[in-house]
């Protein structure tokens, strides 16, 4: 009966995400921070029985506890330094939601805006901060009076990071969201995630007229950050 | 690049929890419920070197993923009838946080009391809802603002489950109380895991005089439910 602590567990992916981010780049650094980053979570069969899925649509949020797959190969570090404290400080794994940790677990909480059954059954989420093609190893309604603390206390992370108040669209920019078959609904993506500033902190205050390229949602989105804004240069097609 | 989504993740115990309880029967249904549930989160090489855990003591809460270990052996479930519903309707696993899930991985919010660096490196915790010898593959600081979703809707399991009034211990329960190193402690435990009333659903308004028993800190605890109150019997040792 006894368990060996020491002994490895193995796991696997009962979903897998998909999402508009098709880089590490521009991630936002929480889930819930960009609502318009719209995805779906697809189960994967033996995991993907409807039975499975009643009563979820009851819930407003889920968790998701998911790998940093395409962080492995790069091994995990004892000690990290978050974006939040302007990348210099240096803060134990333990005390980060680094990707880099022992397991590469993640944990993300996102707002479920459908249960999709049909043909196979999924559910979309907004708010998502995953790389897309992100295995999924567990999902759990999100249980209000256990799972929200309010009065937690976030050490270096308590509050929401700050967000530019302006992202411009220039000539060009608009021009190719023109062209996509839902305009409103990337302008809104690029805007959420431009707002948050997805520059290195290192890069911050040096270059201002560096360009910044991510890919997002199968467009190439090139800006760069002005004084009182940031510029959208254009949304080309992604490279394969 | 591509990741196989179907292929299998090893992890591994990342730490090791000891808890005062020792057996199923009694563990609160979610975390938080029982602030006197006091226990540790041990870290295990080569994940408890001191370093990895430096930031962590200003965060008021921690995240623990585990694994419902004693659980595995019997499989997960498709359905399970959740204890808030009577024990009687029927939702999906992915509806639920039943430990009879695919991968048999648990989440829970705690309280960091305390971060402990000598003789081993330790995290002192309260309010857990895990029973000794959890194994624990992750820790993570509790971030207020991703974490605690204030408009959440949480379908059947909205609202903390209700509590007995009163939790009352007879002569020999003091006796036995009066015997243990701490009895204030103990009795405060006691005393909140029985206002929640443990009894499977199915046995709740049937058998009133039916005697329970369960294995606390050390200690065979047993009680029986009466209709003001819940009478607290005696805290005899536990058997080996």
């Amino acid at each position: 009966m006894d368990p060996n602590p020491e002994s490895a567990v193995l796991i696997e992916p009962v979903a897998l995400v998909r999402s508009p981010f098709e880089e590490k780049f521009g991630i936002p650094r929480q889930p819930g921070l960009v609502e318009a980053a719209v995805g779906e979570v697809r189960l994967l069969p033996p995991y993907s029985d409807p039975a499975m899925l009643t009563g979820l649509d009851g819930f407003s949020h889920i968790w998701l506890i998911f790998q940093f797959d395409r962080c492995v190969s790069q091994g995990w570090r004892p000690r990290v330094r978050p974006p939040r404290l302007g990348g210099n400080a240096e803060v134990g794994v333990w005390a980060s939601r680094s990707p880099f940790r022992p397991n590469f677990l993640g944990l993300s909480v996102v707002r479920l805006l459908e249960v999709v059954l049909q043909p196979e059954p999924l559910l979309r989420v907004a708010g998502i901060d995953l790389l897309d093609r992100t295995p999924v190893f567990d999902i759990k309604p999100y249980i209000p009076y256990a799972d929200a603390q309010r009065d937690a206390q976030g050490g270096f992370a308590h509050t929401s990071p700050g967000r530019h108040a302006v992202v411009r669209f220039c000539a060009q920019a608009e021009q190719d969201l023109a062209a996509l078959p839902d305009p409103e609904r990337m302008r809104a993506l690029v805007s959420e995630v431009l707002a948050l500033d997805p520059r290195p902190a290192y890069r911050r205050g040096a270059e201002p007229d560096r360009l910044y390229g991510m890919r997002l949602a199968g467009r190439n989105v090139r800006w760069r950050v002005l004084a009182d804004a940031v510029e959208v240069l254009d949304l080309g097609p992604a490279d394969d």
